[in-house]
């Protein structure tokens, strides 16, 4: 019964990310998790999201064991699952090609906040893995990759960032619910976008103050916030 | 029954917004003002815009306090009533993230005339406020962004341009009626991404002669005007 | 009746440059001409394209004195008619404001054929008129617009470049009709795209060689094409 | 009936190009080859696609005569059929002037592998063909585009990369079927596009390490690909 909801949230959340441009044919995935049962569903690899039902995502334990569904789950599941290990308040992942984020990931720069989009989301910039090593790409190639990102924000000590670029690769997004994780990744394409923008205007553009960038974040997040009539709200 | 026409106008005005891609989620919001009861009528925070109805917009007093309407006004407010109180003949404000023009705020530049569409519209750069000191960010932020725009205004003494960057945040525009103030929202966005087009073919472009924009600007506004049927026209 | 028909086919013209994406509320201006008659259709100014019907379009001779409709015509009539009277096999001309060749326009650059598909419609870069002057800008400014278009392909001794960028304002294109007008319109910012991507890429990017100019320029027009089915065709 | 699926399936290879976007007007072809009869089914010239029916495909043997139908085939025929003769396991082509390819192509420049969707289909670099010379113009033109472009990968020694940018022209693109050439053909558009997008961030970004190059080129092909459920998949 649970477990039936958690697959249409994570349907919803995948089919999200398709009306808002984010994913070509079937790149792209979303996934969600049960704490309590300590399992995950995940999209399928290579399905059509136009024929994708609920009954078709898979629901593996934190291992990667499939435990219901006859379809094969994302090749990315491995770094889905480093995430959330290592963030225990995440509900929900999302992982796409988006194209102004991914060409920040391929030029390997994070990506600065310039402006209060970016702090309402985000406390400080996208950051971005550091390259794997060609052990840890020969080897468990995807888990490798969410342990780098784990690596990352160990370093960065913040929660404040739901989002990351890998290098060379993409965008992995996440947040309390699978609905959430895709959001934020459809935020953070603006954002790239926006950002690609400013540079092209001037090359040298600062980043936003962070009393500005701390002001806009904490209206809309924290126990001080006033945004919104409860949760979401205009900006 | 005045009041319900200005709910009307308004949510006409936000939703114009969303037709023309100029919002994303609940991003931006439009507002009206009636002069004459000294009443303003804004979209309220963080309300879907397909749900949204004429009554879902909240009507405030000049000092922002709540006289009708049950949702919690855009946290917006207190900048647009800063505009209302500093332009008398303007009847609607339109503050949207739209990507152009925000680019162009988070790069701290304003937007040089570089063509017609541009002097059709808006007679001088588009220009942009100093960043707010962090006592004004720290207190009433919001108010403190209004306060900006209009210390800007009385420097540049103009009420040709009704459009502002906000530095590192976004743009307002505003017009003798909500819809005015979202046509102006639209194509500022428009003139923004040609102006970022424009540098990026010749970095050094120059701005628009001034007689020429002169020309342009006074052959559809004010006593000469000879543009369109009566008010609106082509060009 | 030729007339009608001449309305409608200026009607249709108009529309495609709405369903094509070149305008912006009721900006641009589509007309045709029946040489037999000396009269020209265009569209009247400021009416929203939605409820344009083929009665809106506005009658004029070649002197521009409406001759049948009750709706003034676009301020931009003069500029046309120009054309009209300086290429005597244009049937059709179409004026936009399209992002991107109007970007080129302000940048006061000419686009230079970087490909075959700028040389499968244009045999040659697409000029650029000079400056007008303040007294031209002062008086008839329209007609000035025009006049300085015909001076420049006077001086360019060409008539197969059915385009042209008003500097500091935005293209003009014409055709043997107001369809292929309009058609050639959207080929042009197309082909404006596509060569400010191209210096994107490479700021010194060589225009294409003359002899591939050529080829596909003559493989499409004249005595020699063998493309399409008759005359129209892929590429 | 062969005939008639191969006919079919060049149709519905075509129509994908019109859906993502890639082709305007008539622009753009896709043929398909059915290897045991020696005969290739292709887009006719001119035809709009709105139009096109599977009957209206133009059969032609490896010479080029059209063998069945009563439309004229693509002027760029010859291009695909040397295509067809270079590559035996090719059994679509897929030609369009999608915008960001195109402008590689005008730019002469290779698109460099800047991140794992295009290792996903391409291993290496997209290449272009060297210039033809005024003789190759003057002459058969489009059959000197395809050795040309046979040329090219002799030189290349791959069939890991089925698409090439025709210097000054646009991309071809081929697949084991007029579906997956056209599939390619979306993709190279993609990864075009987010290539623009990593140079304007970093002029001088890095191509993605072979190692990773590899693992994302071989997880999707080959004898140990382990991606999607059968073939395709989600990256």
């Amino acid at each position: 019964m649970l477990l039936q909801a958690l697959r249409q949230a994570v349907l919803d959340a995948n089919l999200e990310l398709v009306r808002r441009g984010l994913v070509l044919y079937t790149f792209g995935n979303a996934s969600g998790i049960s704490r309590e049962d300590g399992l995950v569903a995940i999209k399928p690899s290579g399905v059509p999201y136009e024929s994708m039902s609920a009954a078709d995502i898979v629901i593996t334990d934190l291992s990667g064991q499939v435990v219901e569904g006859s379809l094969r789950p994302s090749s990315d599941l491995a770094t889905h699952l480093e995430i959330y290990k290592h963030f225990p308040n995440t509900g929900g992942v999302a992982h796409t090609h988006s194209e102004f984020a991914t060409a920040w990931a391929q030029a390997e720069r994070p990506i600065p906040c310039f402006g209060t989009t970016h702090a309402d989301y985000f406390h400080g910039p996208v950051p971005i893995t550091a390259p794997l090593t060609s052990e840890e790409i020969a080897g468990d190639y995807e888990k490798h990759t969410g342990a780098a990102i784990c690596r990352l924000f160990d370093e960065l000590r913040t929660d404040r960032v739901p989002a990351v670029l890998v290098a060379g690769h993409a965008p992995f997004c996440w947040g309390a619910t699978p609905s959430e994780a895709a959001h934020n990744a459809v935020i953070l394409e603006s954002v790239a976008r926006m950002a690609y923008y400013t540079i092209g205007i001037a090359r040298d553009a600062a980043p936003l103050a962070q009393t500005l960038h701390d002001k806009h974040y904490l209206r809309k997040h924290g126990a001080s916030a006033y945004y919104g009539q409860a949760k979401d709200e205009d900006k």
